[in-house]
């Protein structure tokens, strides 16, 4: 009723104007979402702040169906603090209708980031078969640069160019359709400090052993949407959220969010999965949801709120079968329930079954 | 539930897996969602199937956004039947960028579209400054040979390319800042034939002064999205639509569409605005919403259910005041309401408040 | 913006209005939803009106939350034709704040539901422990002479009254924790004609074993809500939809319920699964799906559009693996997929993963 | 897919269940929404929590049409702190099935409000004709002894069971058709202290005028939903809110809530527009609203983030019309706003359009 009421008042209006100037030339139906950047809520944890990145996107200059300012667009409004334009090295093909040169997608949006607050790091995919893979070059200088036969003399200009790597999508079936190993390029590569990270989660994947090898091997995980098409197509943007890599950084810059990736502070968000090193979990965790004192009690139970002040979910398997609560809960985004315990429970032990710590391990904590 | 039931499963057959392969490479997500193409509820009309069209379109290959492909997927989700790719001739921003002509964005796709059946209409936007404006050329052969100097002559290639043409935006203030005027050129080309329909409706716009000259004129009404970003990102697809022209044509094929604009068989849609000719809409109206007899009786009121088969709304005003229905009344997509009249009550006249026949006209008609 | 427009618009007049009259008494906000019925998409078979139907349903005049009125306006709003409100005869916990008489909830609204074109069946619940567990009588004519102290008694009266009457949740687990049999006196019952159905579907359970007594004994299955609170409240009404009983019936009337019911022609729908008889699940697949004639083929391939009418799902394995077609698809409401086949493929069977038409037995037909 | 995928697994599960036991008796569908209490973002401000409240809501015990447990759990899973259950003494259109009493809907959930932390006001409606109207009775002691035939004496007992009274929707038409007024005995109450606010907005309306009587009487402000049927009916609760009193209480108590009540702390929520005293407007949007330093400037601009912790929505009218930024603009619950501003723009003074102060009046504000 309100837009009709609107639709009729402008009409009017219309009748006006146009009995003046025989003109009832343009009503505004003003439909379109105007632009909103989401505030998505998840805690900092003492002495860092936490950023959302994408270091995986790709656009119409390799294989990607999307004008970069398109990515800009979309990093701004789902929430994001930092992100990475990876097009194809080696891989481009729309090059029969593209210029060349691998800098433009960076170049065109370079100041449109800086306008809309986003942390845009120069990037690029360096897309080999395997052994290597493909790995994302970060906080590169020049893309053209790493165009080169050789993939060693690939590594030796990320080196100059003073870039770090990260391993993409190692579990991705095209290239370990049986396995999933490590080669010893990749062992190199890490003990180089070359590469500082892999992606634990990738566009729908997810690959526990990555994390596994991660937590080993004191290295960043990632989680990355790895998008050729439109954000909204691939992910319910309204009920979910793309893949990201939360960043545990100093600051808010450049070099806050390469500190943090170099000193693997980074947790892989997706599908309300959350991967990653213990401590870092549990502090995510601890920051984000309270179980407060009872609140009531009866003759048998006491009740408490467990409550979500962030924007993720935590799924609680109890330990302590028989204090009365619920085997399995859920606690989910910005949400409270209430926990029944009985009055003489002593502690609360449970395992988080959505936040992962290595391959076979979930975070277990005491509520109580 | 159900999601975390899943993956606790699938974590299952992995853990099988890794002990026999040493593997936990890659666990599915899967949450893309899958491409269904709606089925939009729009009945056909004596004779005629009622086709969905947008007849304005963008991509990078000229100041839109997207690739090429990126278009035919959001038609096809969005239960288009008929589309036209129309990139700027004479505007090419990113030309720096992208290697010359202007017939690759119907090239890349005209396959992907058989495929998906959708009828692609190759053509291009003439962009001059006004008078002409900008016109959209439709069933053209070629569009490099369009890239003229003087507009005549581009007009003349249209002719000679047996192609036809729409005036766009006719009320964009960008060119009709004060006015909305049609110019002599206008008059000259809709007397040759050339130019055979208009843009009543484009993008978030709607122009009540255009659906005049259309019906005047017995032109054919568009509305076109003129979409240069993504189509999800400009328009609810949830719960509304993009501007659509609807076509009544002998066939679904390229000659149906071409011979139902010809013939001004067509009605203009967008944001529950529906405008054209008056006999158009009677029909399309007719087919769309049954009164059905009474159901029911007591001593002062007959109960009667209107029922709305189609996914367009519609909005009555109530021209009986003292019939006992309200004053205003609407009929949502796939809804039925009851409709409670006074038991003697007659005849039921109503006005169609968002079916508009004329500038300062809407449809009127008989409930009864 | 539109609605904070109005809001503005509406304040000016205010305005006006308050200089005359020292009064801003009521500006109308005007949000609340305004009652439009859902047309369920569910096509008629051929000699028979598809109905929907749910035959439990409780208000506070037994256990329920809610007054019978709200029962009828979610039904209607919902999108049901039938209903029945089956209040407990024996388990009345609110009686001490409720008057005597279990006549009541069925009388308080008889007159709403005439209003609405609503078939309200009139019937009750008898509720004893197992056996014979919870029995809904339905078109019974007085349910307070049904409260009786023998079962036996009961049976009695509901004959007497004409009624009939469906046995509820047979598989539920307060009444069979370990088992799920039929007892003596339900055999007994169905013999005599008195039990014309089970509940193959209850609230969010559902019972396969029952599915299949039902085949065997020619029994309608139903799939009822057996809601006490509010239904918006126990499901997603939006996307999903409460159990319902589909009847496929010569006229939308109390005897055309009836009949459907006696000749066992129901199919049960709840979550998108569907459990009936074969022919009756084949006859509504195929006045819902269309496999239509290939529009396209290429070197390889040809094209076919799967498009589905209704607002049921259609789950498929493919039974032909090598026919080019995937292992498995989904057709969601109202939506068209493009299955591409083999070009030289003759036929292409499949099963209907959601259409159960036994325990262990789904629906098998030919596309092509 | 997921569920899907589920169903099957658990389908293979019985099938080996029912070789064992014969028994294929209950499949869990699990749909139902699991229980959860949402988070309302909105911030405490300087010494006191804000509680959100609703101290208008009826049960089947008066003309209302759910059981009172419904009510608790409506407040509770919509986040509500405090909520009054207010049958009306005098209008009963239900007794014929109710047995008497006026203090069962209290008694009947006073527990389960423990249990859920809901603090439950007792309270009943007194309704009269106009003069004095209807009034709530907040923090009674019981309500069978306000039944009395001249209300005078009804205010006597409410006095002596100190509780305090507010004036519930002074423009409803019904009452006050073509003025709205206060009477006498209304300035009497007020003086008397027994008066304490007013409803300014009440279910779908909202006064103006009685925002102007309260802030220059100094009382509180109420915004209720006096819901009869089912909130999720009458509202869309998932992107509005029913209409809510916001208190700023020095403790989350009974105590509390009153002593908010009588210092005048509240302020009305409902529809996104706020209506209450200045200060607490002010202060609340201060504690929601960050304007954060420049981020970025350019040779013309700089570039400021505008953001919003909390779940209320902000429209703002820029005073200053030549300093860069639009003429208006909005901020969405949780979401930033990039505002580009003149780089020597000195100060930014907004109209806050949806936040009333007065009748005619909006809170001001310099954002920089």
């Amino acid at each position: 009723m309100n837009k009709l009421h609107t639709f009729i008042l402008v009409g009017l209006l219309c009748v006006n104007a146009l009995l003046a100037q025989n003109n009832a030339n343009n009503i505004q139906l003003d439909l379109e979402q105007s632009a909103q950047r989401k505030n998505i809520l998840i805690p900092d944890i003492a002495g860092y702040q936490t950023l959302k990145g994408d270091f995986h996107i790709h656009t119409v200059f390799s294989d990607g169906l999307v004008w970069p300012s398109i990515r800009i667009k979309e990093c701004w409004t789902e929430g994001l603090d930092v992100m990475a334009i990876t097009d194809h090295i080696e891989y481009r093909p729309h090059k029969n209708y593209m210029t060349d040169g691998h800098n433009h997608s960076y170049e065109l949006v370079a100041n449109d980031a800086k306008k809309r607050n986003i942390i845009l790091i120069r990037a690029t995919e360096i897309t080999r078969s395997m052994p290597p893979g493909h790995l994302n070059a970060l906080f590169i200088s020049d893309a053209d640069s790493l165009y080169k036969k050789e993939v060693d003399d690939v590594f030796e200009t990320v080196k100059e160019q003073k870039a770090l790597m990260l391993w993409n999508h190692p579990g991705w079936k095209a290239q370990q359709p049986d396995t999933c190993l490590i080669y010893e390029v990749h062992e190199k590569l890490i003990q180089e400090g070359l590469v500082q990270g892999m992606e634990v989660m990738n566009y729908t994947e997810w690959y526990p052993i990555v994390l596994q090898w991660c937590v080993d091997h004191k290295l960043a995980v990632f989680a990355n949407s790895d998008i050729h098409g439109v954000s909204a197509y691939a992910y319910d943007l309204q009920n979910g959220h793309r893949p990201m890599t939360l960043l545990f950084a100093k600051e808010r810059t450049q070099n806050g969010v390469r500190e943090a990736i170099e000193s693997a502070r980074t947790v892989a968000w997706f599908d309300q999965q959350l991967a990653g090193p213990e401590d870092l979990l549990r502090q995510l965790f601890e920051a984000s949801v309270k179980l407060k004192p009872a609140f009531h009690a009866d003759d048998k139970y006491q009740y408490m709120e467990l409550s979500n002040q962030s924007d993720m979910k935590f799924s609680f398997i109890n330990e302590m079968t028989s204090n009365g609560a619920p085997e399995r809960f859920e606690l989910q985004p910005r949400k409270t329930i209430v926990i029944r315990v009985n009055k003489d429970a002593g502690s609360f032990n449970v395992t988080l079954d959505n936040c992962h710590t290595g391959m076979f391990k979930n975070l277990q904590l005491s509520l109580m």
